[in-house]
């Protein structure tokens, strides 16, 4: 099982706040993209995952932002699964612009199912 | 039956773009704001519409910007109902910052059911 | 010059909303996207633009949604020119799944210097 | 000095996701809001801050969602300052629904120059 992944990012403009960076929330999209190719990566759609009543909802998230993100920069993201629980996954994430770390984050995602109820991972996501 | 309403918007942060205003689609954010509170000015709920199964979806928009918005300004939207068809209704919105209109915009929004196809609208939106 | 360019989009989570769709104001994140892609085949940046002191800004936006895009959708933007004025450029737009057009829209962006006033645009913009 | 408090946040459609519940990353939305009223009501304009060449950014963030907000839910923030340094200012927010706590969150904000260097507080800031 492929546990972590790279993808490239280009910021968009409207992803920038007033102060000509990146907005810190959006960092998060990314983050949310980056689990997303990374399952897609394993042969697993989320799409699907969620067709067949498993969510997958953000739990806790942790960000350190150490340079900010311009628009337009070519960003790279590299997702890693850390640790697989019976309804858990944690992730973590640096972003980077070249070899420059521009934040560093970690996640955990719990599985609900569609009434809102914890619920056991789908085999595809448990080593 | 109210057909025009006014509310008070507090421009954020994470609404303003690199340019140091507020981006072009957030505009939108404000006028859904506008349609819901124009309902709820009429008595009427729209996540309620949404839980008995009317759902109520942009097919057309148009929007004119005159002048930017920036970071805090209060800003005033005045919402009108212009025109109701069976399934369809459209609105005019106007963004001042206190005299000054900093746009305009046009809307035609349609009912559909959960399935997506077109459906009447409720008694409730109907002058 | 080149007036017209296609870019492929995958839709984020984040891009959706309660209704399970795109939100319509996501629309124009993309078509900024298409704007600044188009110029970049043309070899132009728009961030370099910025730089040199001058900023597009949308003036008047049109949008019709014919059919909605959902997460994970792998969506096709064409964007075009269709009129280059002395200081304002107007576009038109279509988004595809496959063949089918999901939304066309049409905008017209000014060029404006630091000040906001308005500005002839920079040669490389001019056909 | 005012080291608390308290706002009224009311969900926009645009605010939730596919799930049907408010987007992870726009809470951070909500927490700047807060952070912004809470210098209003110390009589700080954070708009003046950044004329006068202070600008606060996130340096580290973390959030713990309980329980989703839905569209048109009515939330209470609870901004509170719980340490105040050189440079740094630290938050804890809590949002709620009724007596419901729905997320808690900290975060560090770095103040910076106009050149992205570290700068120490403005007056206002310090207790």
């Amino acid at each position: 099982m492929l546990t972590q992944n790279q993808i490239h990012i280009r910021v968009r403009y409207a992803e920038t706040d007033g102060q000509g960076y990146v907005h810190h929330a959006n960092y998060f999209h990314y983050f949310e993209q980056g689990r997303v190719e990374l399952l897609r990566a394993q042969g697993v759609s989320y799409r699907d995952l969620e067709a067949k009543g498993y969510f997958l909802v953000v739990a806790d998230l942790q960000c350190r932002y150490r340079a900010p993100a311009k628009f337009d920069d070519e960003l790279i993201l590299r997702t890693k699964v850390t640790e697989v629980g019976k309804a858990k996954v944690h992730h973590s994430y640096e972003l980077l612009r070249g070899n420059q770390i521009l934040s560093e984050a970690k996640s955990v995602i719990a599985c609900i199912d569609a009434e809102g109820k914890i619920r056991r991972l789908p085999e595809e996501l448990v080593p």
